[in-house]
């Protein structure tokens, strides 16, 4: 799970999960909500998320909008657990 | 309270609130914790007084470390409205 993905293994994995980017060593996704009450409500279902999974993304809040930034740093780059956590994120919407 | 500080206000206001830095239109403060779960707690903390106070700044969340910057867009830069929550955002801790 925390061994770094190969370049042809990014592409099929980015292939599969919609709305991430990928820059250099990470995948981010930007979510719109209504107002601050309901980028909260999703920001905390993230966090459940990420402690089941022990893998955090990084999470900055503006208002209505969230960014969320995934890496695994202990491997220097994008694993198995970076796209698994980003599929589950992209469930919750 | 919406109406931008002067620089003696401002001055006064920081020499009041311990830990906030300011740059430029805005003052910002970073947080430290154990771990995840503690800076979640916190930032739901600050989330609520942001919502009573109808006053939300910008949250960068990093595992046990947060990130918070206030300022006043509305009125282009920094309000009683940013102080008033600084003040009780340190009063959490």
């Amino acid at each position: 799970m925390t061994t770094p993905l190969s370049e042809s293994e990014i592409a099929h994995h980015l292939s599969r999960i919609s709305s991430w980017e990928r820059s250099n060593g990470e995948i981010s996704r930007r979510f719109e909500f209504a107002d601050f009450a309901a980028s909260m409500r999703f920001v905390n279902a993230v966090a459940n998320l990420a402690e089941k999974a022990n893998h955090h993304p990084d999470i900055d809040i503006r208002w209505n909008k969230v960014f969320l930034r995934l890496s695994t740093h202990s491997a220097g780059g994008l694993t198995d657990l970076d796209f698994a956590l980003a599929e589950q994120i992209n469930a919750l919407g």
